[in-house]
């Protein structure tokens, strides 16, 4: 299938009928003025639909996790909702019973300050783990929020900028695609930095199995104005989310309070995506349907790997592709094993081909490896022309010159065919280097810097 | 059961009937001279029994597992060995066929050049991986080395320095104690510093069960005078290794080369321990057996926390104490989880009590967690007074002054308990540092530079 779309800006508010807003309210308590929005960076945001949406959701694996994401699951499996809450500077996670209150508290001052009934808003906080919200601060900071929402790229901008944390950047994209002859679009805005190897599912919390499991935040929150039923919805952004956000790695450590909603309102006015369309016939509906999937699959990979970009102190990008693996599991863990490896991520840092690194971490995973078939290798990102270090393992003619060039760029892939089977995994990962050490061993002479 | 001994000098010579010795063989090839026992850090060593030993050995569960360990393997299996020559700066591993011969003919030369049967040496490699061994260094090292060997602590610290990679120093132990009456002497010495997370099996490769699998090359050769019988040898060592090596992590990484060797030749006259000895009587016998394990445990436990306290760029150690698990693979899971997470290493490094960090690692490992009955705490090393920061899940009113100096100490202990069940797990850990990233982001204009 041949999908075709155009960039727009705006990110969540590029889809028709979306509003959003973000504003300073000092969640973490600095001292300075509250509900500004101009001043210190922001710290609260709002992303409003004019009408109910249909609503999907996935959520940490993570056995702690933090009280906006136990009130979202069960909201999120209703498939309704209207707007989203985020506030940074603090997660909200490990506050108890005080932390589950704050986190209704929340949704209710959402959903009265924008006269929405019970139940319209989602939630989701990143930062601090292990101190309760400071609710003053959020009150204020939703009510002005509320007052400040707005459809233009400025406004989106705002709301990306108030879910940061360590992030150095925000990160936002929209994209304009067909449906049913009719234009549609979604857009979204995440952010990441630490604590990053999602594992999420619809449930949220323990896993029916739990992933390799390792990450900081990410939270994603996307929009569209395309018409779907909520099943559909979160079919597809399970899909989506498989191949994206759970596909990446910064430092191994899987947060509390991983979070990605997807708000679908249909004002676009596309023939309704249903879960009663056949995915045959009529085929003008199974095309709308694999295209959606190859947008909604776009807009999470293209988020997903401005969080490893801007990972803590990263400084090159590297594309873990592994196959030929028995199966998905094994290419899953091999891949992992080697994008988690402290010493090869330190030998990327180094623009080092260490093979022997990456063939330490692929014999220590869970994956059955057999040295003898094991290929190891690098390409410009996304070319298929392959330099070999080490062919049915034993090393090439390659010189090492060549190889350092191979590692050379910010961004490159690696190929690992383990030659037994036919089954592959990816993983986006990212180097270890002195500046991630010096960020996360924070100053302990400032409390506030210390982040969950 | 109280058990008594001393320390002594001497490390592997302190058993009587051992002999070693280490030299400078230019197994790097940087060109300086070869078969001197002065000059450069010595990079081969012999350790020679006068007589025949019963011999037990344990290996790394490295699915890609050097050719050294692949000739020990089956060596160790019958029993009996009399000299352990190993070399530094090259591991054999991931060299083929040619690393086979290679590691066959190093064990021929130490037979030939003291004069032994075929079968007699076992053999031990630590370095570069994937590059095939020198053997006219190799060669010329191993009858230099049998040229100086001797009983004095002088010749056990020439073994100790020639078994170094990166570790900043040699590591040695030896005591006595008694059996049945008679003085009987363990000494051993080992090497560590990155790539460190043992996880060792007798017959090395492929465990039944893979650990959570994690490593530096480590290397371990112990000795003693006891006279004991093989299999009770090796039943004795992978009690001790499974609580002391098997316990340990620097990076998490584990290695192709992780050998643990124990020879013991019987001269010291001890009434010989053996698997027909009864656990229970005559009582002196079952008391000897016991005597003989406390002394294995205290020394592999010894050794193994000099690996860690040596790790490449430790600055903290830190010993993870689990507790409360309802089965010992939670515990052991729930120990490994946050003995590896980059962002609680790092805290450790910055001296910061971030225990959400701790319960956030703890809750994404393979342990069942109940957040709400977690207590997390510190201690001094090895004392029972705790400092805690979390009981049942909730902050505690310790504050944050109290538990940055709980953390301050190079060493602590990590309290963790479940109140899940009874099993606990310990690991001893260390802290991630910039010093870490530097080492191993290595320097590509110097390819001779960057180990296994």
């Amino acid at each position: 299938m041949k999908f075709t779309f155009k960039s727009v800006e705006g990110s969540i508010v590029a889809p028709q009928g979306f509003r959003a807003g973000g504003v300073f309210c000092d969640i973490k308590r600095l001292g300075t003025g509250k509900g500004s929005n101009k001043g210190p960076k922001r710290d609260m945001a709002l992303i409003v639909s004019a009408v109910p949406c249909a609503a999907a959701g996935l959520f940490t694996t993570n056995q702690i996790c933090a009280a906006p994401v136990k009130v979202c699951v069960p909201r999120v499996a209703k498939g309704q909702a209207q707007v989203v809450v985020v506030n940074s500077g603090n997660a909200n996670a490990c506050t108890g019973r005080q932390g589950m209150k704050d986190a209704l508290a929340m949704v209710r001052l959402a959903e009265k300050a924008l006269n929405l009934p019970d139940g319209a808003a989602l939630v989701g906080s990143t930062g601090r783990i292990g101190v309760t919200l400071p609710m003053e601060n959020i009150r204020s900071g939703i009510e002005a929020a509320a007052g400040v929402l707005g459809s233009t790229p400025d406004h989106a901008a705002h709301a990306a900028e108030a879910i940061m944390t360590s992030d150095s950047r925000p990160k936002q994209i929209a994209i304009e695609f067909r449906l049913g002859g009719r234009p549609v679009r979604l857009g979204g805005i995440c952010k990441g930095a630490g604590m990053i190897q999602p594992g999420m599912s619809v449930t949220g919390g323990r896993p029916a199995a739990a992933p390799a499991g390792l990450h900081a935040t990410m939270l994603a929150f996307l929009t569209t104005d395309a018409a779907i039923e909520a099943r559909v919805l979160r079919a597809a952004l399970q899909e989506a989310v498989a191949n994206s956000f759970n596909r990446i790695t910064v430092d191994g450590d899987m947060s509390t309070n991983d979070t990605v909603l997807l708000l679908a309102n249909g004002v676009a006015g596309n023939e309704r995506l249903s879960a009663g369309t056949p995915r045959a016939k009529p085929p003008i509906r199974a095309r709308d349907l694999a295209t959606f999937q190859a947008a909604l699959n776009l807009v999470c990979l293209e988020l997903a790997k401005m969080i490893v970009r801007d990972g803590e102190g990263v400084h090159r990008v590297v594309t873990v592709r592994v196959s030929g693996a028995e199966t998905f599991a094994d290419a899953d863990a091999a891949a992992r094993a080697v994008a988690n490896s402290a010493l090869v991520k330190t030998s990327w840092h180094g623009g080092d081909p260490n093979w022997g690194r990456i063939i330490d971490a692929l014999g220590y995973s869970a994956a059955r490896i057999v040295e003898s078939k094991v290929d190891i290798g690098y390409s410009a990102a996304g070319s298929r022309q392959i330099l070999w270090s080490l062919r049915r393992g034993q090393p090439t003619s390659a010189t090492f010159k060549e190889l350092c060039a191979a590692v050379a760029p910010t961004e490159f892939d690696l190929h690992i065919r383990l030659n037994l089977g036919k089954a592959s995994a990816i993983m986006y990962a990212a180097d270890l280097t002195e500046h991630y050490v010096d960020f996360n061993k924070g100053d302990v002479t400032d409390p506030t810097s210390l982040g969950g």
